[in-house]
């Protein structure tokens, strides 16, 4: 069902990264739900988090450790809304992981994704942490990205490599998404790492640029879970001297490099979204600034008058106007609002466009990927978001998962 | 489809209004699409509208006219998204009315709900306007309602007699919704009359206070139309003494009887909502304010995940929870959280309740109607909002109407 996306390719080692995948069997399908990325001394390790009131404990734990030197994930269940013994589970987890490597507890951050509401079978994964060492690996992303999935269909990962400064620089990242995973919750999980060697509060920077041009730019249904999380390492392990200052020249060239791979993984959960039969990019540009850009952006594409008329192909200016109407923008003048599909205009000026036809609309949405571009026309400011349609499949994966 | 929804019976004339319905074509469907209300002199008329950037050129027009003596209502064409022109068209269509009635054009205000973009037939409206105001009559509230629907499956109308201070008042409302309207837009039109007396600026306050007690408590996909109206009308046929203060005692029991009456209409809306299997009333208690309730109790009631999990009769605690984390209330505490269905406690505290068993829940899913009640623990502010479930039903209706 993903929309043209398939299983990654020619995925590079990073130098100064290890990993590994088990399977422990706290999932059902007979499949690895456990994975481990273990860090060479020196890497710098930077995340975003969810923003839920309802933050799972594994998360709360991960935010606390600024010095991490692995991550454990476990898919199959989410460790959340389980309150203190959900904490004690996640603690003991990395413990048990820190235990065979040598570290110390607070140099592990944990992460999971799965059933909501129940206790983490702590044993059985701890059981599985010596061999799960063992097989550490450089080579081992594919098994690594493989292990988090959830209800995605396809694994979600990619390798990049860039010249900073003429120093050859390795990027590999996976991520897991799928509009809403096993059996309750939309978490999204997206790791990246590279060799290149950048200061604390500058990857800090960085990771958060990087997740507002990509992992925050997507919705597929408009819910948030209480695990998502993006990580981003750089191990250091090249030739270049640091990146010490946002103002470095060479800070632009990786953060675009990882800005690249993080879009190419952020855009794969929505090609994998539940239901999705087309990918979907909404462009709002002439807004006074970003913000107001992004708010019509996202009622628009979590529309499901405007999603269910993307599924039947209907290039529908009439639900485009209901949604942009109904964004909380103060003072929109509609008599300023356009709209193209891809090149072709629909509307100007706040009416059908004069040379308009329904089958010139018609054409672009029978394709499975197009661009909707709304003109607000009042400023400068423009933002893009990435979106599914609406269609029986989301509902019948939504309302018949457990039965 | 419609959720314990049958036809009216029994609705009562208002002294002071006459009505009637006639079909144009307009529409293709064989019905009536023209409605006329008329009111006696006297009569004070105060109403609330869309908040749309987009809002229709007639609904513009409504607005502007405060002392209105009738109200004509076409459905079949929204006359949104029309500019100047559609404009022109509603002035050109109230004033064929005022000739008729020796009014002037002021006195008419309009209304329109249907297809969006296109310009309105006023001469095939006009030619229809004679024989529509021969056949004005006290008793065609019906017929009124009946032509003012577009997909509505059931007519939507109710009538009540209160005893304002000994004097018999008689209230009778029609309403049209049904999520979203032919073909391409989710209207909501509200008309209530009664032969109280009342001073205009007290009937304004009255109308927004019931608005905000009914139709502004429903949602059916979250999507607001460009024609939404709820308009309230005040004949002064009966022997009381005007009500000319919000503070008179005679204020609250006429406007309680009001808001019955809206809200009878407003559930109606929900209860015919497209593809509704269920009719879900959504409680929000515990919290700061009545604005962070709405907040939670909208964004829960909007989730096509949770709305999807209503649909399969899954009563799914981590689904509530995602919807509660992701609303936008500043420092919610999850451990102070708790969710009951009906009577079923499901949560307390952030935690699934000790004692909830899925058996238990799925019961009260299994209803065709219940209430989810979340308490936010940490202040007294209720507030509930009423919705449905998501079904197929829902993306079939919305994705192949043109088909």
């Amino acid at each position: 069902m993903a929309v043209n996306l398939a299983e990654p390719e020619g995925l590079m080692p990073v130098p100064g990264v290890r990993l590994a995948a088990i399977r422990t069997g706290i999932k059902d399908a007979p499949r690895d739900d456990l994975a481990l990325a273990l860090f060479d001394e020196g890497t710098v390790i930077a995340g975003v988090y969810t923003q839920s009131a309802f933050a799972a404990p594994p998360v709360a734990l991960a935010k606390e450790r600024l010095t991490p030197r692995a991550w454990i994930v476990n898919s199959g269940n989410a460790n959340a809304a389980t309150g203190q013994p959900g904490r004690a589970d996640a603690i003991a987890v990395c413990d048990a992981v820190a235990r065979e490597l040598g570290l110390q507890g607070d140099d592990i951050q944990p992460f999971s994704t799965g059933v909501i509401g129940e206790r983490l079978d702590v044993s059985r994964i701890c059981a599985a942490i010596p061999a799960l060492v063992k097989d550490l690996s450089p080579d081992q992303w594919l098994g690594y990205g493989k292990a988090i999935l959830t209800t995605d269909t396809v694994t979600k990962a990619v390798s990049k490599r860039v010249s900073v400064d003429g120093t050859d620089i390795i990027l590999t990242g996976v991520a897991k998404g799928s509009g809403m995973i096993k059996p309750n919750m939309a978490t999204m999980l997206g790791y990246i790492a590279c060799n290149a060697s950048v200061a604390p509060d500058v990857l800090e920077q960085m990771v958060q640029e990087v997740a507002d041009g990509s992992f925050n730019r997507i919705t597929v249904d408009g819910d948030t879970s209480t695990n998502d999380c993006f990580m981003l390492a750089a191990t250091g392990k090249s030739e270049m001297a640091a990146i010490t200052s946002v103002t470095d020249e060479r800070y632009v060239i990786l953060q675009q490099a990882v800005l690249e791979v993080a879009q190419t993984l952020a855009q794969a959960i929505v090609r994998d979204g539940e239901g999705a039969t087309k990918f979907v990019t909404i462009t709002v540009a002439g807004g006074h600034h970003a913000q107001e850009c992004l708010e019509v952006a996202y009622t628009v594409a979590e529309s499901p008058l405007v999603k269910t008329a993307l599924f039947a192909g209907d290039a529908n200016w009439g639900r485009f106007c209901m949604a942009i109407g109904r964004a909380r923008v103060a003072k929109l003048a509609p008599n300023r609002v356009s709209l193209w599909l891809d090149k072709v205009q629909v509307a100007s000026g706040g009416l059908m466009a004069d040379d308009y036809t329904e089958d010139a609309g018609a054409s672009v949405l029978a394709q499975d990927e197009f661009r909707g571009m709304i003109d607000l026309g009042r400023g400068d400011a423009t933002e893009t978001v990435w979106t599914t349609d609406l269609s029986y499949e989301y509902v019948r994966i939504n309302a018949e998962y457990r039965s």
